[in-house]
């Protein structure tokens, strides 16, 4: 059974991969899963037949056969429990990768995630250059622990993982935030990631909805 | 061989359950797995001894033997895939339970704790009464679409889960922020939650650890 999933009709981000589908398309591609796509714009996206699969009104959610499922970790967590290579076979390993994925949904990425939300949301208002150094500083704080904890490892621990994956998707999506020019180990862990095949497959695979959407 | 999770030594919210040690001892206490916990005091937490274990220097962690975890999110998924009562049998329906799991912690649980952080940090700010309808209305978006899901049922998914131990977990800890009164299936919903035995066995073990400081 090939599996579908939603995207952005209309990129926000121009194609640069950073809406949470990026995730789901790498983790199918790092498990060789074929996959089809189903697009939705902005309005579609509120409606009820979209609400039923995603009760929030986001992209992206997962159909195969009866099953649906929403929410990029829960998606990538499932990929990666029926595909191989995403989650190693020893069960104490499999729980700590599942550790890094929550780690980067739960504890990294929501400060830069609040950091994008006060640029869209409140880059125009009085208090916003106040604010920004505090948003800023949370977010190193997590980004000071995460580049402890790597230090000169490929991955997060031991072989490459969901936890990886989520990981570095995290910090990709965020990228353009100019805070990991501080943490060499991080851009170069984010590096790593962005250069496997997969990877490559999934962004072309996303990028193309873009293009194709410029020239309609 | 019996688990160990660490709390903190001196509770922030005087006992009433709100840190994140609560999620895994409900979780816990409703696999009816005997626990140990060892606290540690705030300067404790940013040591090398305790960031081996939970590189962010919080809590909770989980020790098992050779196993160290950390994050709530991926603590409560290992007991409640070690023990029984917390995830279906069924795979389709095990995998709707985690995405809920997922949701709390990635779609529910952000906007709350940028509430909760708001107060905490810019209280004194003289933008915070401006921010705090722009916060509220983010996090009542999220508790709108939650509200409608969960709609007249007991359970977001048929019976009780991990999915809904999370949910709830994420609910009750934000509960004096005030959003929920406006959601009386929500109300009802982690007043469910809080009426389960194992929550308050989990409930009381926290609140004696706050007694005992408060002796001590």
């Amino acid at each position: 059974m090939t599996p579908t999933i939603t995207a952005f009709q209309e990129s926000p981000d121009q194609g640069q991969g950073q809406a949470r589908d990026m995730r789901v398309r790498w983790a199918l591609e790092e498990v060789h899963q074929p996959y089809g796509v189903r697009l939705v714009s902005f309005r579609e996206m509120k409606e009820p037949e979209h609400l039923r699969i995603q009760p929030f009104g986001q992209i992206p959610s997962y159909e195969e056969g009866e099953l649906q499922l929403f929410e990029s970790g829960a998606i990538v967590l499932h990929i990666a429990e029926r595909g191989t290579g995403l989650l190693p076979d020893d069960l104490d390993a499999r729980a700590r990768a599942i550790t890094w994925m929550f780690a980067a949904l739960n504890t990294v990425e929501p400060p830069l995630v609040e950091i994008e939300a006060a640029m869209l949301v409140e880059g125009d208002k009085p208090w916003y250059a106040q604010r920004l150094p505090l948003l800023q500083e949370r977010a190193r704080t997590r980004l000071d622990s995460l580049s402890r904890r790597l230090g000169d490892a490929q991955w997060l621990d031991g072989s490459f993982s969901a936890g990886d994956l989520m990981m570095i998707g995290v910090l990709f999506r965020t990228k353009d935030l100019g805070l990991l020019e501080k943490y060499p180990n991080l851009h170069a862990y984010v590096g790593r990631g962005e250069s496997r095949p997969a990877f490559r497959r999934a962004f072309a695979a996303q990028h193309a909805v873009f293009e194709a959407s410029q020239h309609a």
